[in-house]
This record gives C-alpha cells, sequence and structure tokens, in this order.
C-alpha cells in the first residue's frame, strides 16, 4: 500500500547499505571501539565545527532521550519541556522511569516560547517553598518539533541564552535533524546547533539508517564514564560497527544533508498538491511532516488506500492526521496519491 | 512568634502525649507488630465500617504517597492529579523518582473535575498511539484540597464512579482529612470515603499526633508483601509503637473528630475577623487553610510579626499567603493577632 | 589481525545480510509490527514447539536480561544467578538500576547446583527475618554459560523442578544459545529448553546477526503490555524490520543451528591443536569459547600478533585468556593461529 | 514476657521523653530548621571535634543507609559491603531499589578485612573489562558489626587510609554506635571516626530514642541539596523538631555515652551468667548484642518464657540465637532471666 505513514517505514539509504555490505567481512573491535565508529565520530565533529566534541552511537531516539536526560540531570533535577515534547507525550514514561519529572511549559506550534521559559525559571528562584520542588535541571527540544515546525536561529539562542543565564543545560532533540537543517527558511546551521546547545543527538533511524542516532557533546562534556552508563541502560552495541558505519556513509560526501533535502522537496510538492485540492493543514510546517486536518469519515476512507499517521482528535468530527516524506520519497509516490485523491471525489 | 504558619508547628496534643508517656515504659515488638498498632488498626476499621480493612501506619505524608503509588501501579502506569496536586507541587519529584508519571489535569479550587477526567480517560482509549504513552493507572486527589477546599459527597461519586467504570484505583490524599470532616458544609463521612476510594490516609501529622499517617486499604486489598515494600522504601520505623499508640489515641473518644472540629472553629473565627478587617480571600476555604491576597509590602511587614506561609505570587504586586488553623489555636491566638492587624492600620 | 577475540567481532552471516538487501526497499510498519517479525516468530514457535509462545525482538543481551528481569520480577522481588552470571559481573549493574538485587550462589565451571538452590530456598522459607529480606524472584542461568559449559537435560530439569516447586521462574539468557544446542554431548533441544524455563531468549548477535536476541515466553506468558514496557526500557526500534528480517533468516533452512556447528565443529579443532602444543586449559569446555592459562609474559607476546580476550587473572603470574569461534570462524584462521603459535617457540 | 530481644524494644529514655514533654507546647517551624535541631547539630559538632560537620536527621537506619548511599554514590557505582553487611542481608533490596549494587566481600566476625578490601580495588583498577562493570564507590561498615563486634582503630585506620587511597569514600553505618564507643577494649572515640569516614551516622533509635538517627558529613560535605533529596526520598518529617529535641536530650550532659554503657556493662553480666551455665557463643562480642547456640528444642522451649531473636540456622539441629541488652536493662531482668534458665534444667 501507498504509505505516507512515517519516516521509517523503510529500510537504509542504498549508500548506508553498500557500505555495510562492503564492510561485513572485517573483523572489527566491539563496543563502538572500531575505526568505524571513529571516523563517523572524526566526520561529525567537522561537520559541527567542533574538534573537541565527543560523539556516541545509540541506537533509537527514545533511549538517547533516556540516557541523555538520566546521565545529566541530578537527581533532584526535571526536565524543561513543551507539554508536547516526544519525551512527555510518546515515550511511555522513559524519562520518569529514570526518576526524573518532565516539567512541562506550554507549546506554540510545538515551540517553547523564550519569555515563559524565563518567567517559569525566575519564578522558581523566587519560590520560597522550592527546596520542596523539582529543581528544573535542563531544557528539552525538539528540532524539528513533533509539529515539523523550527526554531529559528534567534529563537534558539534566546532560548540558550536563557539557559545559560540560569546555568542549566539545553539539549536538542535532533530525531529529524536533517530535515530541519534542509527546511525552507532554516538559518540554523548544525555548527550553530553545537554552539547553542550542550548536547544534542543528529538522528539516523528516520534519516536514512536503519538505526542509529549520534550523540554529540559539542564540548567534550560528557558525563564520566558514559559509556558505562550506556552499558548500565541496556544501550551498548556489542557490534557497535552497525552504527559507525552507517554515521560514516552519511556523514562522507554530504550524504546526509542531500537525502534531507530530498524529502523536504518531497514535502513542499506534497503540501502544493494537498493544498490545490483544497485541503485544510493544522499549521504551517516547512519540515517533512504535514499535518491535515480530516473529516472523521474521510480519514476512515482515505486510510484504506494509504498508509498515514493518526495524530490526534481535533474534534468531535475531525481527525488530525500526519503525512510525511522521507529520503525514499518518490516522486511516483506523490502521482500515486494524486490519483487516490483526485478518484476519490 | 505568634503563628497561623501550618498545622505542624505544635507538638503532640496531650492525650497523645500522655499515650505516649503512660505506655514508655512497656516492652513491645517492633516493626508494626505491637499491640497498639493493632489496636489503632482495629479502631480505624471501625471508624471506617471496613471489618476487613488493612490499616498500615507510615511516619509522613510524602512517603505514604510515594509508597502507595509504587506499590499500587504498574510500572508502565502513571498517576491521574490536578496540575495543584501536592505529588506534583511540593515533593521535590518523589513519585517520580518511583519511575512513575503523574498525569496533570486542570484544577479548579484545587479539584479536579470528573468531566474532564472522563474525558481523559475515553480519549486515552481511543488513542491509536496510547502503547506508547503512560497508561493511567490511578487517581490521586487530596481531600481537602491543597486550597483547602472540600469535595462533596456528589462529587467524590462522580469521580469514583469514573475510576470504577474504567478500571483504575482512587486514592484520596487525607493529609488533613480531621479538617474535612470538621468542614462546614462536608457531606462526606469516612465510611464514605472508604467505600468511594481504593486506598486512603488518614493523617496524623497535621492532626494531634507528632509524626503518623493511617493508610487503609478499605477492603484487605494491600499490594502482596506490603510490609516489605515499606521495609524497602526505608519506611519501616523499628519502634512502630510510636505511631500505633498515637493513633490508638487518636481514635479513642472521638478525639481525631473533636481537635479536627475546633481546629475548624477557630478558621471560622479567623476568616470573619480576616473579612471583617476588610481582607481579600483568594478563595472560599471551610477548612483550617485560609488564603489571603495580601500586596508586597504588607505581606513583608505582616511577616514580622506573625508567621504565615508563603503560598505563591497572585502578580507582580500582590502574594498568596496561607494563615492555619491547628487543633492547638487559641482564641488568645485570634485576639493577639487581631491586635497585630489593628494596631498596623 | 588474526582474530579469535571473540564472536560479535565479524559483521552478519551473507545469508542474513542478503535478506538485509532484499527486503531493504520495502515499505513496512514500524515498532515490530511488520510481516518479518510476524514470520520470524512463526518460525521461532515451530522450532520451539510452541505454538503459543509470544517472541519479541530486542537488539542486545544485556538490553534483554534488565527487560526481562524487570517486567517479570515482582519489586521485592530479586534474582538468583551464579556468582559468575553475566548479569552479576559484566553488565555494569544493569539489572540493580532497575531495582532488583541479584541474588548470588557460587558456581562450577559456570554453573548453579541445584542443590545449592534448593537449600538456599528452603533456608528463606525458614527464615524468621524473610519479610525484612529480598524474596527470591526467578533464577537465572546462561546456556552456555559465561565459560562455556553447559547443563545437562538432567541438570536443567532438576533446576526447572526446583523453581516450579517453589513458585518462581527459571529464566534462561541464551546469547550463546546455538552453541549450545551444537555442542558435542548437548542432550537439549530448542522444544527442551521452552518446556522447562518460564522465559528465555534466543542469541543472535553472536550467532550470525548484526545484533538481535529473540525473547520466547513459551506459553504465552509475557507480562502484559510487554512493547509498552519495551517502549519505556528504550529498547523498541522504530525500524523494527531490522530484526525481524534477520531472525527471519536465521530460522530459514536450520540457518541458525548450521552456523551454530560449524563455529563449534572450528573449536574442537582449535582445542584440538591448542591442547597439542601443550596449552593448558581452565576448564573443558564444549562449546565455542575455550579458556587458555597463559603465563603473563607469552599472553603479552601473542597479543601482539592475535586478538584473545583477557578474562581473569588466574594468579600474579598467569592470565586466563579466552579463545573464541563463531559461525565465521574459517580454516585458514585456525592455520594462521598455528603458524604464529609454532614460530614463536 | 521478659525479653531481652532487641534494642528497640523499649521507649524512650526518660530524659528523652521529658524533654520532649517539655517542649511540646512550643510552635517551631518544620522540616529541621527549628532551633532544637540546630542546637543538636552543634552538640553533635562539639562531640565529634568537627566544626565544620553538616548534620541532618533522619527517622531510621534502613532509610539512612539508602538515602546516603544513594546521595553519594555515582549512578554508576556500587557500594563495598561484608556479605553479612545489613545493607546486603535485612533491607529488602532497599539499596539495590535506589539503582546501586552492593558488592560483597568476605566477612570475618562481621568484619571486612583491609587486604581483601585493597585486593579487590587492586583487581577492579587492572581488570580490562572494568568499564563492563559495576564501579566501586564506596566501603559501607557497621560499627558495632551485625555481631556485635567493632573495628579497632588499627583496623578501622587501614581500611580508611585504602578508601583514600582508591578514592572512594567510606561510611560508617553507627546504628549502635553507643554500643561500640562503651564496649570493653574499644580504642576509637567519636572524633577518631568523624576523622576516618567521609559519613557516618549516630544512631539514636536503638540508643534510647523513640525515633532518629543522626547524619554527620565531618567535613562540611554533604551532597548538593541533600535536603531536597531527603524529601524526594519520602525521609523529610514536617514536625523536624521530634527528632531535634531527643538528639538535644541525647547530646546533654553526655546522656548518649552513658546509658550506652550502662547496656554494655548488663551485656557484660549477661555473658558471664550464660557462661557460667555452660551456655556455647557463636563469637566473642564486647558490645550489647550476644550470641549463643541453641540445640534447636532448647530454642523452642525457651522463646516461650523469654523474648529472644532468632538469627541463623547454625546447622541442622542448632540455631543462633541472639540476646540483647539496652539502656533499659535492669539487673532484675538479668535475674529474672537466670531463674528462668535455672529452673529449666
Amino acid at each position: 500500500m501507498l504509505s505516507f505513514e512515517s519516516d521509517y517505514t523503510g529500510g537504509a539509504h542504498e549508500s548506508v547499505l553498500r557500505r555495510l555490505i562492503e564492510t561485513n567481512g572485517e573483523i572489527l573491535p566491539g563496543y563502538g571501539t572500531d575505526a568505524y565508529c571513529r571516523s563517523a565520530a572524526q566526520k561529525i565533529r567537522e561537520a559541527c565545527g567542533c574538534p573537541e566534541a565527543e560523539v556516541y552511537f545509540l541506537t533509537g531516539g527514545t533511549q538517547t532521550n533516556q540516557l541523555i536526560l538520566d546521565a545529566m540531570l541530578q537527581p533532584y533535577e526535571g526536565v524543561i519541556a513543551a507539554e508536547s515534547g516526544h519525551i512527555n507525550t510518546h515515550e511511555a514514561g522513559a524519562i520518569e522511569r529514570t526518576g526524573h519529572k518532565v516539567l512541562t511549559l506550554s507549546q506554540r506550534e510545538g515551540k517553547l516560547d523564550a519569555g515563559e521559559l524565563e518567567w517559569f525559571l525566575k519564578r522558581f528562584q523566587e519560590d520560597e517553598n522550592r527546596e520542596h520542588m523539582v529543581f528544573p535541571g535542563m531544557v528539552y527540544l525538539t528540532w524539528p518539533t513533533e509539529y515539523g515546525t523550527i526554531y529559528s536561529a534567534a529563537e534558539l539562542a534566546a532560548i540558550s541564552g536563557i539557559c545559560r543565564k540560569y546555568g542549566i543545560a539545553l539539549y536538542l532533540d535532533g530525531a529529524r535533524l536533517g530535515y530541519g537543517l534542509a527546511a525552507e527558511g532554516a538559518d540554523l546551521t548544525l555548527p550553530d546547533i553545537a554552539r547553542l546547545c550542550d548536547v544534542f543527538y543528529i538522528g539516523g533511524t528516520k534519516v536514512g539508517a536503519l538505526c542509529g542516532e549520534a550523540v554529540v557533546f559539542p564540548r567534550g562534556n560528557a558525563p564520566s564514564h558514559f559509556m558505562t552508563r550506556v552499558k548500565q541502560h541496556g544501550a551498548l552495541l556489542a557490534k557497535g560497527r552497525l552504527l559507525g558505519v552507517q554515521f560514516d556513509a552519511l556523514f562522507t560526501d554530504q550524504l546526509y544533508f542531500t537525502i534531507s533535502a530530498h524529502a523536504v522537496e518531497m514535502a513542499k510538492r506534497l503540501k502544493r498538491g494537498l493544498r490545490e485540492r483544497g485541503y485544510r493543514f493544522y499549521l504551517e510546517s516547512p519540515t517533512n511532516q504535514q499535518f491535515v486536518i480530516l473529516e472523521n469519515g474521510e480519514w476512515e476512507r482515505l486510510r484504506t488506500q494509504v498508509a498515514l499517521s493518526f495524530w490526534e482528535k481535533a474534534d468531535q468530527d475531525h481527525t488530525i492526521v500526519r503525512f510525511a516524506t522521507s529520503w525514499a520519497t518518490a516522486e511516483s509516490d506523490l502521482e500515486a496519491l494524486w490519483r487516490i485523491l483526485d478518484q476519490k471525489s
């Protein structure tokens, strides 16, 4: 069935797969100590403009969020997130399982507001009962957000400035980082992100890898014995090569950026075609995820012909549905979609 | 200094203290297996009209909340609470430390709304991504609430009905239970609470004991090996008698109810006197806690003469301040307060 | 460099890799709901003779141990293991991080003794202080063990019988399961294991996969909402296909068993060759891991020419070193080893 | 019934109780910020010769162990203890529940051996797989031990020296500290302990208080925001005065030391009387706990007349039984015991 369900329904990008095949016969040491992990880390350091960065490879997004937050927060600290943040909604309580509270602020198009953040931190400092409360220890944000939107350079700089003023860390969840960098109107680069954040990850699973996320501590600021903590979380692959080889491929010849740009271009055409057909968007997204409001009956009919993601109920009669493109989306997929939509009416 | 700071600034009620003195020389077995714990449990069963209830004694409120939630929730479940709920605001993340998320609903005068609760549970059941989410496993509410208000019998019955319909437990945090039972307009009795809830606790620390809370599982429904879990939480007193003797005294000759009624009567006079002097209340509370909105300057002056609790900022220029009475509040305390307030102007 | 360092230094078996290549272009739903996961599960059910088994795929061994123990133990329960058990020695405290104690019994050649197990359980039952102790809730064993040895059918049956008598679960960590099944003298089959154990996993990472372990609950006895718990542990892959495709390949045409037998055959020749050259074995292992005692100086010289694993110090002057074969070990590897060893003298 | 069951079966020492009565009417701020907590802390600082010490009051021993270990260990660290250590045997897994492994060394009369400790730490440092293991982060010992024995000044100094050499903390569990200080042959003082350890607690529950343990960080080295962590563990009493008043009494006029000495004197007479009657001791204890080996039948008969503690099975036919004296033991208790023992034969 035709699918715009998500950006993780395909396999690996062919260049990634090819490198897995080419290196398959090599004997390599385990646990991320192989030459491909080292090479990939070096290429990422270069792409980030951070010669001192420490880079670790993990298998998935929830695992990465759980590990970073648990390793960087003090036990009496929580993490600030938008109420729509992935860690607050769709990670089955993985953060709380490590003992940390998610402190929520309101969201606007999936984004935190710098003003509200500062108000929250200031109010905490002034609260006479604060020793009985969860200390805010970090800000978590997604880029692009769960709604496909992106923070501008000015917005991220404002949040980063507040974090530094109040002495808390800034963490950017980049599960779809490539699609943000390639977005029309995006004015943030990888080196900008590395400069403004204290830790972030470059998503692989949703951008051409079979699995894998690259965690970057841009100023060599990984928590002590981080590898042991990865192991303790059950997140250390014996064959770390699986991740190293893939990220080495993704950061060779700009592959990560090229395939991200393709997905965004496909999303642009998708958006245009949907708009021409009169579809109503939940919000304006410049990345590979597009959110459309469908009348419930239409949604039930449409899903029998094309795989899409249920997002949430808009109201009693309408559902918000996600269309996602990816590096693998072809022009022919769009054409097939138009055929379905046009015949439908 | 004159104090209306809280209901835990005094020692023990004299009848409670007397029993501690009278029994001090007895040799008693440890860990809650003594005759006073048994006797207190029996008196509580009778007061609750629950011959099958299991009763455990713990030392404090946060400990009790943490233990009950951790023992009764499945690891993939969270607890629903009002955003103003004590577990969500002033317990330093004690619930999350046990691995459970607090799922917040809005509050109105400190109370959950049955309609919103049902909407939340229904929406969860219909969410196609619910296996990636925290399962709601219990409803937590405080009675009286953090704002001194109380649910009516109809309100609690509505919430209880929804919990049963959706198969989740209802837990009532009764840190100040006595003050709720004695409140003007309260139409809930201890047997009502026992019938409507799956677990609750009768607060001692704030109602005449030196320390201690009595946990009641009204239908003998304590989690298996609950005593071992108490121990594992570091919550088992070697000299369990300390708790048993106190609760035995509190539930002898209606002491718990009598001293609660006294505190509420004092609060009524306090409210009247403040109102006569033109003070503005944040909301209408029928129990021993009264919340007054003061201009910041007045608050700073007043606190040098009478101990009160900072509650929260109302706005830039005003602060919400709590006056609390207790079983120990005397008519002379009120008179002293009036002198301070009247001379001030 | 020539390597007998471990069984996870190669890539994937070529048949496994081929299936990854062949299926790469398919669009498949995420989180383990794809057709390959279903097919692999079905083949595993058949191989285990358990039509009602529930099968889940995870990425690595520590993750699997952590998740199974955490999901199956009650919070007040610990897991019994040999003091040499992987969870007790080389998992960085991953089990304790989930809140459970590892209760250790002595080991003999890596194995638990049924008699000691029964003595331990009986003593616990009779201990008057047992409510202050960690309850034994499960037995953990590895098959083959950390020392390459295997329990016989009679030994496993004895342990299984004791577990059932005392009402606790039996869990078999099969990180190297294939090598045990193929061992000379092994009298246990996959259906035997499924019948005697309450849960076990079939290791993929060390037996031909790039990553992956298949958890089997033989009687459909997975803990409730297990998938949500996988997610909560950060262990759910978005592209679950990566695991499904690999296990589908491993359980097609007996591949898992064939490649395991090859590794064991190579180990037999390795053992013979080492013995002919006068090497001293730490113990007798019938599987793919062989433990040799080297004088420290020899170990330091040898490791410059062939990759081996440090195991532990035998005494001040000697080191126990592991040689491991795998599905990828070739006759030519053995010949290269002999050249190194023979030239050395 | 006559009881030598334990040192926590009585109430409070009369001087402690008297101070609770005398201060009961005072209005005092909560959560350990009252004048009695301050005064008690100051007296303890003086008794320890540590003007910079930070002192916190908690309610019980397991709670204290759990909190100190959790707050002082890094998440990837475990605590070294004798296999007979209380945290390893009789705390229901409270330490593991906080995510930390108890790393056990052998015990001799309840004590750790400095030589074995150093061997363990050295072996860890040299282990090539140590990044996959639990890091030793602290040494836990009890003084007196679970068997009533005490480390000499030389023994404790040796252990302390090793801890400092290897950069790990030393923690002394002083649940019965007074009885150790008063023991015949004890050559350690409170200032010695403060100098040699990084943290310890002075037990109150077993030495004259109704409840309470005083945690001492001798060089002002409490973990950051320790009070918030106490709250997060559910261990913060609203009426902190309950603990402050009691410790203020215990450290006034040498009460703590005087009543400890009385218990030890009673134990000396107990030991003499039992020995005269031919009883066999499990080991030689100089403190208030005495361990006697009884034939099972005798144990069953004796326990119907005098409360004693089951300790463990010595063998099939014999049981090790504990006799404990306390500050409350009277000469008449001993006489009653002799009557029972003498009539029996």
